[in-house]
């Protein structure tokens, strides 16, 4: 579109989900120039009613046609429908902002965090990529403290375990844990076994190698996100009974020694990040405290006890917020006037 | 006692709280030859019955007379009742297991576990100690798996993340959980914030250096348990709304190299422990399936992907068992035929 017209046509592919309603709510918090929401969704939710800045908007099919009439589909469907319709609604002329992990390895598709690669977005010649693609929850916020750190003291060695909000498995992964927790005892799990009450090492599928899907996520798009095949990430993702936000215990080994104060500092500055860390007043961040913030919260932050240049914080985001739904109507916003 | 008399006499302060009320189920669950229990609360409990093996015994006040006629007395009342009362109970004669922190980093104490280190129960002249201290649950679990790994291959460094119940703060940490799931909003929070649904990075009281005093015992106790020193572990201890037993994440690199197989056959052969690790048929360790076992269980067992000499591991265990309970009674189960 020009710049003299009103807004962007967004079409949000799984509109009726956690993560599509959630960009909806981002998309019209932060103001983003909409014209039109075309909300698409699979046939079990077509004609429903999308209220978006008090005008309705009634499901649809997803088709050649209607991506044709768009400027923006954020896609947030699962890797079935991103695979179904990415190329299409590309081809058709609209930016596929995908959700996904369709695309994410894929090396012809950007994974991009604004605060970190925004640059990526954009071809050599200043066009934007007709398909982006939206990292995994735990990595994003990840990335979002480790970047500002990278560039000042070089990255040798990250530890991670993640504690991870049940909506990381979307409404059916918060409607699993209030039924149990309600009684109710399900066919199967969920979340593979009873949630409630429990800590389960197992998110998305394991591989040969012994760790998931999950974990592996989080070793490969960070070296992509950050540009750099050298960054040792050694990962132990968790699902716990939580809403609000996936929390994540950092242990990071660096190349340059740092003082703790100049590392609170940095982070106080860095785009997207806010610090909580103040223990005599019980400040640290928490999956409830984050619940529908934007940010990255990140708290805890000491010194390894023994081992030289290494650090520990502790990291916290809405994982359907700064995870999804934030970063993606981010990634719109980098397009706004370069469409 | 001599060993032609029946069993012992078994104090146990703190006998009402979940702790101790634990203690009398494992003394019976594993056929400790009792010939009295005598159980010892504080004033509001005074008075209360407590059934052992079928037999009904009445909570007590503690007093030196009372200890002066019991061979074992297993305290479980806080730091402040086990400084009151540990030395007047050994010095009336009988051997003390405290499960606070009051005398665990007493140099003159040893800190036992019994598939660690039994030997410093005794003395050099082979009689018991009057006074041993019950590690923090924490450390217990964790050293149980470290130590025949320590002894195989060397430890160089431990990171560590928690993942603990709600129970680590006892009957009250548990009734908190289950009064903010139903709703009531209390005057303060036992678990300092809001646990039900939430991660708090916040386990005991913070020092100076930014850490927990949750997280330094699991630095100095493990040294002291292992008799090494040189042992570097750097914690992370976080409380999330579950039962049954504490998670945690350990990343350990040693000296010596090893293989995967290896760690897996050795610690299926550990004592007290029970090898959990089979992805493909879901199992791996979780604090629902760990509840009212005495055992440490462990699995997702790998290497790091990058690190060398570097493995991943998820251990869990009850922590009012193991973590408590169990490792008591196992240490009163070395002193039989001793005392």
């Amino acid at each position: 579109m020009s710049s003299t017209q009103k807004g962007y046509r967004v079409a949000i592919l799984g509109a009726t989900g956690l993560v599509g309603r959630t960009m909806l709510d981002v998309l019209e918090e932060r103001k983003f120039p909409v014209s039109e929401i075309v909300p698409l969704a699979s046939s079990r939710s077509r004609g429903k009613e999308i209220v978006f800045d008090g005008r309705t908007f009634v499901t649809r099919e997803p088709s050649k046609e209607v991506f044709a009439e768009v400027d923006i589909a954020l896609f947030s469907a699962g890797a079935g429908a991103s695979h179904e319709w990415a190329r299409i609604a590309a081809e058709a002329g609209a930016v596929v902002i995908d959700n996904s992990s369709a695309f994410r390895m894929d090396p012809d598709v950007p994974l991009v965090v604004p605060e970190v690669n925004p640059e990526a977005i954009f071809d050599e010649d200043g066009r934007p990529e007709m398909i982006i693609a939206n990292p995994n929850c735990s990595t994003i916020q990840m990335v979002v403290v480790l970047k500002p750190l990278h560039d000042r003291y070089r990255l040798r060695r990250v530890v991670v375990s993640t504690y991870q909000s049940v909506t990381g498995k979307g409404k059916a992964g918060r409607d699993a844990l209030e039924a149990e927790l309600a009684g109710t005892v399900p066919e199967s799990f969920t979340h593979v076994h009873q949630i409630a009450f429990n800590a389960i090492p197992h998110i998305d599928v394991f591989q040969e190698n012994g760790y998931t899907k999950e974990e592996l996520k989080m070793v490969n798009e960070t070296r992509k996100i950050m540009g750099d095949d050298s960054l040792s990430v050694s990962p132990t993702t968790v699902r716990i009974p939580v809403y609000g936000g996936h929390g994540e215990s950092l242990n990071i080994e660096f190349e340059e020694d740092f003082s703790v104060d100049d590392v609170r500092e940095l982070l106080s500055k860095a785009p997207g990040v806010i610090v909580q860390d103040n223990p005599s007043a019980n400040l640290y961040p928490m999956p409830l405290s984050s619940y529908e913030k934007d940010e990255v919260f990140v708290g805890r932050i000491r010194r390894d006890l023994w081992h030289p240049k290494t650090l520990n914080m502790w990291v916290v985001a809405d994982n359907l917020r700064k995870g999804a739904a934030t970063n993606a109507v981010q990634i719109a916003e980098q397009l706004i006037g370069r469409l």
